[in-house]
């Protein structure tokens, strides 16, 4: 009997269990970076914890490339589907729902409900498609503080993203400086290299040049640019993994006895890959992969400040926390760190880790031991 | 006068000059690796300098992944069709074509000129397309090795190669270890990691899913996959520079004035990778494309030692020399001291250069000066 109390005691807190999306209409003008405008759109979101008086303890997650606002917990006729950063948040977690009010949000332009692409455009009673204006980091910082207002939170206690969701919380820090407390860029860069928009490139080319693509407007004709999204993921998703953890989950290993001599699968990386993108090209809209791909090309907040990141930063008045992984190669640490030298050069308050973790850019969704450790200690010192 | 006289004894040497390929047919049955047989075949090749008497100045050049046997001078007719590592090759050259025989042959599946897929299948008369069988590294070697047999080549002087090309001067020296004499290994890797056999599997399945590929029989329909192959070369093409040249050479810069925001090319370095792809879909033959990277992909010489690279090249009796780059990701200079250390430990003669210089993977078709130097420096040493 002791035993076993004991036991209850030693298992992993449990998480957020079973919640609900809810859905925010805005009907205010929204211009965009683009110089296009949206004129109604709606953001769906998702809240964990409880929103406290003051309104002090709200932590914005912003999601990345493919990610959604569907941050932690599960739906209740979809208890599998569990949110893409569950392990960071709830009871007891990094991102403790006990002390947070923590808000996940679908970005504008994307395809889990939020206005995108593949959302009916009330000026022709079609989808967008191709016409959804393109969309930067700047304008879902935009629309997310609109939600912001919605919600009553005046201030961030934190605003909290890896990948694309770090781009966004550094563009936070810049944009509505009094807005955000404590900043947490992930696995991030403060802009990408030539090697990262060529791999954007790529994955784009293979999406716009599918002939099921139809110039973006696939939705009329019946179709989806499998092909071309199948594509894109594949190599996406071969670039968020390291070469180690490649070599030690699937090394050289055969997916049958022996070699077949065909271009059929014959190692087990390719049928991995093989899940992984045609997974993806069941869900993922095609303009929204594109329409996020190149808000990371564009994101480069230093251009406002003529190349120089730490004048861009200047205005900056929160904490921040900053992360890389030793094995990412798409955003190395040299670029977590190129954003910490900019952040010390104009006197900002920063901490960096480096995690010595093998799992690559996607390192940044999993829950390493010590780069929990850092995540809890930083949102620890976060005062609510 | 006395100016111009120094002036032109200090340019640069010229090269071998306009050179004619040449065809070789063979009637013997080749039995491949992959359980196939190839009855009938023919293989275009160039060569440079003169073989002398004792036929022991040959040398070998293999080809990589996309290469061919035009590997020195120009066409009487194409000017500007300079062969791919010309700036080795030639009289003062490091490969010196006033000591050396130098042989340069397109494998059996390319699409320069030798037997492929592209090939007209005397049991059909149509073109080989699917029906080409699998070939491997091994099986060019045996090809090879016939051809030296028909130049009356008992053994090289030397085999070179880098990328595929030194894996197959590698292969060279198990398959035949008294028909090599020096071994040169440059770029290249024992076997494919995980990481870049999914690379391959990337640019292949964009060339099995486009439409136009009609399951390798394209050419009977009259058009060639090119969104495949385009999307193929430009991702290996990216994978084949490196990230600080790509930075230095495109960084951010933008094709036009400002950005468009559109999916247009914005950026320089988009504008180069469609250049390069279109470039390869206008002359490579997408079935050699699915060969030579299934080859890669199979090399794995150790396989036949259970694993143990050492105890495979205990039969090798050449000299080798292996050269890596510090930039080359693809196949890095880890890759090559995994070679190093086991002809090490099997007791080989083994001389090992990484050379600093930034091209990354393509570094081993540059001129870089240490690099050609070491390479003069150990050809110097080759006895003929």
């Amino acid at each position: 009997m002791t035993d076993t109390t004991q036991a209850s005691f030693s298992v992993a807190p449990q998480g957020v269990g079973v919640v609900s999306p809810q859905c925010a209409r805005f009907t205010e003008l929204l211009h965009l970076r683009s110089g296009g405008v949206i004129a109604d759109y709606e953001l769906v979101y998702e809240t964990y914890g409880t929103l406290n008086a003051d309104a002090s303890n709200a932590v914005l997650v912003c999601h990345a490339l493919s990610g959604s606002h569907h941050v932690a917990g599960t739906y209740a006729d979809q208890p599998n589907n569990v949110g893409w950063w569950d392990n960071l948040v709830g009871p007891g977690r990094p991102l403790d729902t006990n002390r947070f009010f923590v808000v996940g949000v679908n970005n504008l332009g994307g395809c889990h409900g939020s206005t995108g692409p593949s959302s009916i455009n009330p000026a022709t009673g079609k989808p967008w498609g191709p016409d959804f204006p393109m969309v930067a980091v700047v304008d879902w910082v935009h629309a997310q503080a609109r939600l912001a207002d919605m919600l009553g939170i005046h201030q961030w206690a934190a605003v909290v993203g890896g990948s694309l969701g770090g781009m966004q919380a550094l563009r936070w820090s810049m944009t509505y400086p009094d807005r955000v407390r404590n900043c947490f860029v992930i696995a991030a860069a403060p802009k990408l290299t030539a090697q990262n928009i060529a791999f954007n490139d790529v994955a784009r080319q293979a999406i716009l040049t599918d002939p099921d693509f139809h110039g973006g407007n696939y939705y009329e004709h019946g179709v989806v640019p499998r092909r071309g999204l199948r594509l894109a993921r594949m190599l996406g998703h071969l670039t968020y993994l390291s070469d180690d953890q490649m070599a030690e989950k699937f090394g050289r290993d055969l997916r049958g006895d022996s070699l077949k001599y065909s271009f059929d699968v014959e190692f087990q990386i390719e049928s991995y890959l093989h899940y992984q993108g045609d997974k993806f090209a069941n869900y993922f809209d095609a303009n929204t992969y594109l329409l996020m791909t190149r808000a990371l090309d564009y994101f480069d907040p230093a251009r406002e400040a003529e190349g120089d990141l730490s004048a861009a930063l200047a205005v900056a008045k929160a904490n921040f926390t900053i992360i890389s992984f030793s094995t990412d190669w798409r955003f190395s640490p040299a670029r977590s760190r190129e954003i910490v030298y900019a952040l010390l050069r104009s006197g900002r308050n920063v901490s960096y880790a480096e995690i010595d973790y093998g799992a690559g850019h996607d390192s940044f969704l999993l829950d390493d031991p010590h780069y929990h450790a850092v995540m809890s200690t930083a949102l620890e010192g976060v005062t609510v």
